[in-house]
C-alpha cells in the first residue's frame, strides 16, 4: 500500500516556507480541509495537541481563581451595535443565521466572533452588589470569523479558543487581571510550547475593537515573521456602559464595573509548527506532544526484540510517558522518517545487539543526536531527556529569535530589517500616519510597544513616543 | 443584602414537579436563560458538573480505543439530502446560515444538528484500505436543533454533547461497537451518575433518522417519566452509501464500510437533577458533584474554630476531596439550607464543643442523616462516606424505579400505569398503528424493547412480537 511504502514528501523549508507549512500540517494528519471553504477538520493528531494545551491552560486558569462556563453560540445582531468600535471591527466578518426551524427569524443572529456582548448582557443581570465581584469566568468554545484568505490553524472561518471575561469593582483590579493573564500566557508559551514570546501593549491601530488597551504576545516563526499568539484586553467601562453592568458599591453608590477579556486559540498549534519545525517536519515540545517517545524495534523478527520493546513500553507508560510502540510491518528507516515527520521528541531503538548489551539508542528529534542508554532504569533517563528537550527547545528558539532582532532609525532600516526576516525595534512618534506609512512601504506592522526608549521616530524624525517592535506578521 | 439573608424558595416537588425543576436549575446557579429564545447559559456550577461528566466519559472513550477530533460546525445543506431518512428527520429543526462576511452565500449552510454527514464526507476521503479501519473518532461539540418548546438542559436549541462516529470493515464489528458504547454509557450512568438505566433497542418509529437500529438508555425521573439519556446507533451502510465510504479489502475487492454513531449530551445534567433531587433541592452524586463536601463552622467567632476548619479543609484537599470551607458571614442555618439546595453530598459541621471532643458532625445530603466522626483521620472517613453515598444513591434510585415498573395487557392498563407515573411493560404486535394508538390515548411512547416475551399485543390482541417499556417521556 502507498501508505506503508514511503514517507510523505514535504517541501523544502528554506525554499518555500508556506508550502512546507501546508505540507506538514496536512501530511502529518494534524488537520484537513473541511467541505466548506475556509473551514478545517482538526484530526486526532492535531486535536491531541489541543487537548494538551487545554489541560495546561485550564489548570492555570483555575489556579488563578477562574471558573469555566458556557455561553450561547448565537448572539442577536443588535448586541453588536451597542459598542460602536466593537461593531465596526466585527460586523464585516460575522456569519449570520437568518432561518431556523423552517422559518425566517424576526431578528438575524450572529454566530459569535467573540463573546464580550453576550457575557456583558448576562453580567448585567447577575451582578448587583460589590459582593458579586469579581466575576472570573472562562469558556472553551468555537468562534467564527469569515475571512477571505484562510490557512489551517492560522486563519480559518471557524476556530477553537478560550475566552476569559472578567468584571471588577475597580479600574486597578481589572488592569491587574489583564496583566496577570498576559503573564499566565507568557509562562505557558515558554514552559509548555517552548516558544519565547515578546509581550507588550498594542498600538491604537492594532488593538481589539472595543478595548481601552490590548496587550499581545508575539512569537517569532522560523521565517522571521511574527505570529500573535494571544491577547489580553483591558476593556475599561466600555462594555459595562453598553450593557449597563452596574453594582451597588460598599459606599451605597451604583457604579459601572470594569471588565477584561483574554484569549488564545488553535492558532497556537500553527505557532508550534512554525516556531520549531525543520526540514524533516514537525518538532514538538514534550509537554504538548501527543506522543513523547516512540519505540522502534530493529531486526524485529529476531527472538526477544518485540518482547523487550513491549516491556520498555510498559515501563514508560507506568512512568507517565506518552509512548507508542511501532510494531508495524514497515522498515526501521521508514518508521524513523515517519515519526520524525510527526515531530515525536524521542525515538528509542531496540535491536538484538542492544538487548545483549543491555542498552538502547535514543534519538532526540530536536538536536537530531543519538546516544546510548542503559535499558536498566531507562524510564528515568527518558523522563530526564524529555525535561532536557523541553528546556533546550526553548533556549534554541530564544537564540534564533534574539539573533533576528535588530534596531533601525529609518524607514529604509525597517524595510531592510523585515525583508531579511527580522523583528525591527524602531522609534515611533505615536501618530497613525507614520504607522500606516511603515505598513505601506514595508508590509510590516507594529507588533507591540517595547520596553525602553527611542530618541526619534524612524519615519518622520520627530520626538519618539515609544520604541516599537515592527515585523511582518501572520 | 437579599442574597445573604435567605435561601431561595423552591416549589414543592410533590405538587408541581415542572416548577420545582425550573426553580432548582435557576436558583442553584446551574443555568440561566440566554438572550435568544430557547438558548441557555450554563453557569459555572452547572458547567463544573459537565466537566466531571466529560472527564469520566472521555477516560472511558480513550480506554476503548477512541480518539478525539474536531469537525466543522457548518455543513452544506446539500449533505443532508444525501441520506433520505436523515434529511426528513433533521431538516425541519436546522438553523441556517445564509450570509457571511457581508455577502449572501452561494449555498446555505446548516449549523450541525448532528454530524454523521460531515464525518461521512471526510471518512470517504481518509479511508482507502482495510488497513485504515476501524476509524474510531469522538468529538466534544455544540450542536443546534431548533425546538418549539424548550427547557434548560432537557431541550434547548443549542446544547453540548459528544458524538462518536466509527467506521468498520464488517457488519459484526460495527454492531459490536454500537453495543459496546451502549455498555460504556450504562456503566457510566450507574457508577458516576448513580442512575440505573434501562437499555434496549428502539422501535422503528423512535429510532434515529438514518439508522438501521437505535439503542437507547432510559432513566426514570422522580415524576415517573422517562428521560432518554443516551443513544447508540448502528448505521449499517446507509451513510457509507450516501457518502461513498469505500475501502479496498484484503481480498482485493472494493467494499462499503459499516458505521456507528453514539452520543450523550448536557441533558444528562437534567437527568441527574430529576433522578435524585428532593424537596430541599439538588442531591448530587459525589463522582460528578462540583463540591463533594462543605465545611460549616459553628460559633465561628469562638477561638480556634476557623483555624480548625481551615486545617480540615487542607487535609481533605490533600486527600483529593473537592471541598469548600464556607467562612462567610451568614448563619450556620442559612448555610445549611444553601448547600443542601445545591446538593453537596456531605456537610461537615465543626464548632468549639466538637473541637474539644475531637469530633465533627457529618451530614449526608442523600439520607438527611447526621453522625459524629473523629477529627483525627477525618479525611479517610470522608472518602469512605463519599463512596457509600455514591453506592447508596444508585441503590435508592434502583428501588424507586423498580417499584414503579408495572405490567399491563390492555390499553387501559397502559394508560392507568403511566397516569400513575410508572414505566409499563406491555406486549406489542410490532405494528405502527398500535404504537400510535398508545401515544394518542395515553401520551406514552415506546421507550425501549425489553428483554423477555409477551403473549399478545396490549392494543390489538394479536400475537406479540416483543415486550416493550412504555412511558411518558421528556
Amino acid at each position: 500500500m502507498a501508505k506503508e511504502s514511503f514517507v510523505e514528501q514535504i517541501a523544502d523549508i528554506e525554499k518555500d516556507f508556506p508550502r512546507w507549512y501546508t505540507d506538514v500540517v496536512i501530511k502529518t494528519g494534524l488537520v484537513d480541509y473541511g467541505p466548506v471553504k475556509g473551514t478545517m477538520v482538526i484530526r486526532p493528531y492535531g486535536y491531541a495537541i489541543w487537548e494538551n494545551i487545554q489541560h495546561e491552560l485550564d489548570t492555570r486558569f483555575k489556579a488563578t481563581g477562574h471558573k469555566n462556563a458556557y455561553f450561547p453560540l448565537l448572539i442577536p445582531m443588535s448586541f453588536f451595535t451597542k459598542e460602536a468600535e466593537h461593531v465596526e471591527g466585527f460586523a464585516p466578518e460575522v456569519a449570520v443565521v437568518t432561518h431556523a426551524g423552517g422559518e425566517e427569524l424576526a431578528e438575524p443572529l450572529a454566530i459569535r466572533p467573540t463573546s464580550e456582548t453576550i457575557f456583558g448582557s448576562m453580567y448585567s443581570k447577575w451582578i448587583q452588589s460589590y459582593r458579586d465581584l469579581p466575576v472570573l469566568i472562562n469558556q472553551w468554545a468555537n468562534v467564527m470569523r469569515w475571512e477571505k484568505t484562510t490557512r489551517p490553524f492560522l486563519r480559518t472561518s471557524e476556530f477553537l479558543w478560550q475566552e476569559g471575561h472578567t468584571a471588577h469593582a475597580t479600574e486597578e483590579e481589572a488592569e491587574e487581571e489583564t496583566m496577570k493573564m498576559l503573564g499566565v500566557y507568557k509562562e505557558f508559551a515558554e514552559n509548555c510550547l517552548a516558544i519565547p514570546v515578546i509581550c507588550g501593549k498594542k498600538t491604537e491601530k492594532e488593538k481589539f475593537a472595543g478595548a481601552v488597551a490590548t496587550y499581545g504576545m508575539e512569537a517569532m516563526m522560523k521565517d522571521g515573521k511574527s505570529l500573535q499568539a494571544g491577547t489580553s484586553h483591558y476593556l475599561g467601562q466600555n462594555f459595562a456602559k453598553a450593557f449597563d453592568i452596574k453594582f451597588l458599591d460598599k459606599d451605597g453608590v451604583q457604579k459601572l464595573v470594569y471588565t477584561s477579556s483574554w484569549g488564545v486559540s488553535t492558532r497556537l498549534i500553527g505557532a508550534l509548527i512554525m516556531a520549531h519545525g525543520d526540514e524533516r517536519g514537525l518538532v514538538l515540545p514534550p509537554v504538548v506532544a501527543p506522543v513523547q517517545a516512540v519505540i522502534v524495534p530493529i531486526a524485529s523478527k529476531k527472538p526477544g526484540v518485540l518482547e523487550k520493546c513491549a516491556e520498555v513500553k510498559a515501563q514508560l507508560e507506568k512512568a507517565g510517558v506518552r509512548v507508542v510502540f511501532d510494531d508495524g510491518d514497515a522498515s526501521p528507516g521508514w518508521k524513523f522518517n515517519e515519526w520524525e515527520l510527526k515531530g515525536v521528541p524521542l525515538r528509542i531503538e531496540i535491536g538484538p545487539r542492544d538487548i545483549e548489551a543491555g542498552k538502547a539508542l535514543i534519538f532526540r528529534r530536536d538536536t537530531l543526536s543519538k546516544e546510548e542508554y542503559s535499558l536498566d532504569g531507562i524510564e528515568e533517563e527518558v523522563k530526564k531527556l524529555l525535561t532536557a528537550v523541553q528546556k533546550d527547545m526553548l533556549e534554541a528558539a530564544r537564540v534564533r529569535r534574539d539573533n533576528r532582532i535588530v534596531t533601525a532609525d529609518s524607514l529604509e532600516g525597517i524595510s531592510d530589517g523585515v525583508e531579511k526576516g527580522n523583528f525591527v525595534k524602531a522609534g515611533w512618534c505615536g501618530c497613525r500616519e507614520c504607522e500606516d506609512k511603515i505598513k505601506a512601504e514595508t508590509n510590516a506592522t507594529a507588533r507591540v510597544i517595547a520596553d525602553g526608549v527611542a530618541k526619534k521616530c524612524a519615519v518622520c524624525g520627530k520626538k519618539a513616543q515609544s520604541l516599537v517592535y515592527f515585523a511582518r506578521a501572520y
